[in-house]
């Protein structure tokens, strides 16, 4: 059927079709609407950390939330990308169209991905409709991501073993904008989730219980 | 952190971190578990249309529900890729990689695609835990399909304005042993959910209301 378009369109503007419930039904029977929760900082910097304890705390509240980061996917879907500027962008459009789906699919979804491009994060927020779209800005200084290096990977790209390190070898472009600028240093970890728990609620994410 | 990982890994095997909670608790609070209904056949055979009735069921029933099809990934997270045997399997591959992890958080997927290799199917079979994977093969005979044409692409394609279309110049290999075996000949699209919806129901995914 559908599948067998021969002509695959590349436009990100077609309206879906969502089968035979209204979209008001839909959303109401997923428990949603869902959300994109995007996190982005420097390697280090408590973006997957901090996710986890939102994800925790959105379940037990009666949330349903996913994590999508490395671990789920740099594995699997985007197993096959690198980490030049092209492979990072491609990275980054992939797990921006997961996120779309699963938020459509009433999840609060919380993505944690160095995305260190602006223009890769604004074209995730145009995949997302209006609103439904949360930008975290982790920001914890470099010197501090470094001096925790939970990998050893900042020694690495110093030594110039690992090339194009963001923050490093590579650029990193902060939001301007974010819906959250959530300055980690001297924080604890419930802290920042609480922060980000507020940026959500705001918004009318997590108040389904 | 995990993003900047200088070898990703390709392999399917990895064991994902599921953040703070432990697995059970995890999949209680999603409402879960999830898994992966997968519906295979030949342009036409009705794929996309049972697939929308069974989520309805589903989601009238209280059960989180997700179609993925044609319409919202050959347009969005597929949208750079053709109809050559190479695209359809990265396609599949790719579709798979999405079901596994909307399936890990909690929901019914249901996908309907024409994936007419055996071996993209399996592939995505191995992706998902054990018992959560549900081939459904739509079993519609290609007489049935191309007097129906939906598309005008039976048409297109014998006239070799398409190439490789699954059934006419491209192979199609049928499950040999799919958990569903779906005969829609002569039946409604009613009677056609129903018999999914009990393959399903049978393997515990749909009792959750």
């Amino acid at each position: 059927m559908s599948d067998a378009d021969p002509k695959p369109s590349t436009s990100t503007n077609v309206k879906w079709h969502h089968g035979e419930l209204d979209e008001a039904t839909r959303e109401r029977l997923l428990g949603g609407p869902g959300c994109v929760v995007w996190f982005t900082g420097l390697s280090g910097s408590g973006k997957s950390t901090v996710a986890r304890r939102v994800e925790r705390r959105l379940l037990e509240d009666g949330v349903r939330a996913y994590v999508l980061d490395g671990d789920n996917l740099r594995h699997g879907l985007n197993g096959d990308l690198g980490f030049t500027a092209e492979d990072r962008t491609e990275n980054i459009r992939r797990v921006g169209e997961v996120a779309r789906l699963m938020a459509d699919a009433g999840l609060v979804v919380l993505s944690a991905f160095v995305s260190p491009y602006a223009a890769d994060r604004d074209r995730v927020r145009g995949l997302v409709p209006g609103g439904r779209f949360i930008e975290v800005f982790v920001d914890t200084p470099l010197a501090v991501c470094e001096a925790r290096d939970p990998k050893g990977l900042y020694k690495k790209a110093r030594a110039g073993v690992i090339s194009d390190f963001t923050g490093i070898s590579a650029p990193y472009e902060a939001p301007p904008a974010p819906e959250v600028h959530l300055q980690t240093d001297g924080k604890s970890i419930d802290v920042c989730a609480a922060e980000v728990m507020q940026g959500i609620r705001d918004r009318g994410y997590a108040n389904r219980a």
